[in-house]
């Protein structure tokens, strides 16, 4: 929104205030009367309105740190571990914490973790790719060779199939960095999976890929030939610098709105065959038991899906009543968030929110919604619609079709209760 | 590019070849032979290529790094400072190195640093931004306060004016990171400088701005009203973490396309004045000074620019002849970046070059071109053209209008002297 200097510079006050509250309606909200509260006036004169010591002596240099850090106020900042959660720490999970970030890229340093055998540290002179199977020529390549393909740079989330998972059985964790931290969303550089494939020639019988880690559980996934040859990467850069360790370094592959645990990391082999292969992580996991005794397989696509990050319960409204802003993440493994809608009273009233940056196919999309808060208690809730028309259900209706002994793929809608003094819980709403 | 499954799968060897010539022509380039260098037939039978040690043992848990960190293998992808080009580390700068990144988005870590006091550590309960001058009403707002405004989330490139100023005077610097090191680019999170202003009133009289920073120095720029009331953002996020310290924590000024130093770091206050300031950093520092001695100011828009960062004397050809990935960068002050040119033989015959991933207002483009080397010496050179329809010029062009007593606004094009052996040097071609 660009606005013109003649209709902001030349006016009394008042009528300036106006126009901000306009101009604040048109994005959805407005500053109560004119003021944030909190905001107080201060001297008129031109004095900083304090000399910290932070302004009194030089700081550090720039030699300090090569390669930087965050803040240590921002200590708390950081992915979080559940101990009850899983038997050892190398197969286990750590959450993104979404109730400190905003925009949609995550950085590097707080993007969940999901091991199946620890992080393999690998030295990528070492490492190698071969590509094997139903193929006219097998070749193994080295991390210089991959480099001299041709690369493409992609913004994509990345969630994990259990993501929600434990909400599938009532609100049970009190924080979306619990409930929801198994997504993250980076740009991802690497090289388009088809060009591999197609050096290596494929067979004509060849129909799907077997992708295999190098880390200590060998993690493998089945995953149909059209996918590998339509958007998935192997992958050497995320946000711009080499891979995390714990993310795959040195190469991953990229598997565009599907489950996260098809994104293979530590990438050393993928095979081409003519059926899946049944592996232990796409049979006793990764699968869905319906409540016949059925199990849904291949549930590759991740549902449209949001969730509220702020008000939260790790981020309680602290400024007491007035203007408030509300934030949070959309996305869906089927391409863009085409809207998002927020209720504060659990689902009676609706209101369009604001999405905000970047409306990119398969990644995060950010909302905001700007209300007046009258210090009364909230029901949040916000519900998404993707660019293919799915809409984002409610827990229930969830239930209705897939009961409750499944673990992944838990889309549903998830409320936040605001006490009046600001506390928020996760609770659920019939 | 979707690829069709029946385009590739029904086929034999030689045709699937021919189809991934085709296809890479496409994309501007094609693998010689239908082979990657370095890529060897192996074992056909379904044995990985190599067990590694990180294949054989556990690696470490969730818990190893809250907040993580690159691979061991990556240490030398650090920031660098240049000792000789400064008196003191606290008024300096460092450079990002470009060379061993890809993609547009800069990890925090790597984002050049340039102070004029040293890095300001702040605590943000104790931090203060206002607002005062020709206002009806000076304000004073916490870091809480300003995150009650409406947010937006941009991806902008930062240049420092200084960026390729050794340049000036013939080349001077080898490696990229140190020519053109002085550019990163984030996506920030912020609320609309006009938000605020308005908040505080603007009086009729109101034309400048000068924003103060906390730091040592106390940073000060004037800045046109125009600018602020159109897109300046107060950030308090950079790639969705807090800003990190030596990039203003927790408040920076955003002056999306203009030079760096106006994006105050270490925020604290805003006057509104009826004219500009003339602060030191304005007139002694960042003017240009011309041949027949008189200077250039308010320069405040960077020109269109872009510069080839692999290969480059950090990041020579080690893979000798054949197939070679060529990459770079390109941004604009004015817009989005139209169209990249790139030669081999020092601007004798030019090739249009393939901008891949988003295309943003006021962010670095990436852009590769890919051929196959002989083995003969080049002379690269790219040649951006921006959406205003600005186009690179050379350094002799430059030097011809602005002499040579610039430091700052060398949008030249850069010259890189590959010898045959694949070792690179910064050259310049007349």
């Amino acid at each position: 929104m660009t606005q013109d200097r003649d209709r902001t510079g030349g006016s009394p006050s008042i009528d300036r205030r106006r126009f901000l509250r306009a101009g604040l309606a048109a994005g959805g909200a407005a500053i109560a009367g004119g003021s944030v509260a909190g905001a107080s006036e201060s001297n008129p004169d031109n004095l900083p309105p304090n000399v910290a010591d932070w302004s009194r002596y030089l700081g550090d240099g720039v030699d300090a740190r090569p390669y930087g850090a965050p803040s240590e106020f921002e200590s708390e900042t950081v992915r979080r571990s559940v101990a009850w959660l899983t038997a050892s720490t190398e197969s286990s999970v750590n959450f993104t914490p979404l109730h400190a970030l905003d925009g949609i890229i995550t950085p590097n340093g707080l993007c969940f973790e999901r091991h199946h055998g620890g992080i393999a540290e690998i030295d990528p002179a070492d490492h190698r790719l071969m590509i094997n199977g139903l193929v006219d020529r097998p070749l193994i390549f080295t991390m210089d060779d991959i480099r001299r393909f041709p690369r493409e740079n992609r913004i994509y989330f990345l969630e994990c199939a259990a993501n929600s998972g434990m909400e599938w059985r009532g609100a049970q964790l009190n924080g979306c960095q619990f409930t929801h931290g198994m997504v993250h969303c980076v740009m991802y550089t690497g090289v388009p999976l088809r060009h591999i494939l197609n050096e290596a020639g494929l067979k004509p019988n060849g129909k799907w890929l077997l992708a295999e880690g190098a880390d200590a559980s060998a993690m493998t996934r089945s995953i149909p030939l059209e996918k590998a040859l339509d958007d998935c990467l192997v992958a050497f850069a995320m946000n711009g610098e080499a891979l995390r360790p714990e993310q795959g370094y040195p190469l991953r592959l990229v598997v565009p709105g599907w489950e996260g645990n098809m994104w293979i990391k530590w990438l050393r082999r993928i095979e081409v065959g003519d059926q899946p292969w049944h592996q232990r992580e796409e049979t006793s996991k990764y699968t869905d038991l319906l409540p016949g005794g059925k199990a849904r397989r291949f549930t590759w696509e991740m549902d449209v899906k949001s969730v509220i990050t702020n008000p939260s319960p790790q981020a309680p409204i602290n400024h007491g009543k007035g203007f408030t802003v509300l934030t949070g993440l959309a996305w869906s493994g089927r391409g863009t968030i085409e809207r998002v809608d927020v209720t504060l009273d659990g689902g009676r009233n609706w209101h369009p929110a604001r999405i905000d940056g970047p409306s990119l196919n398969k990644a995060v999309h950010r909302f905001y919604y700007e209300f007046e808060w009258d210090g009364s208690p909230l029901l949040l809730q916000s519900r998404a619609v993707d660019s293919q028309g799915h809409i984002q259900p409610t827990k229930d209706q969830l239930r209705a079709v897939r009961g409750t002994n499944s673990i992944y793929h838990n889309n549903g809608i998830q409320t936040w209760h605001v006490q009046s003094g600001g506390e928020v819980e996760n609770v659920e709403v019939s």
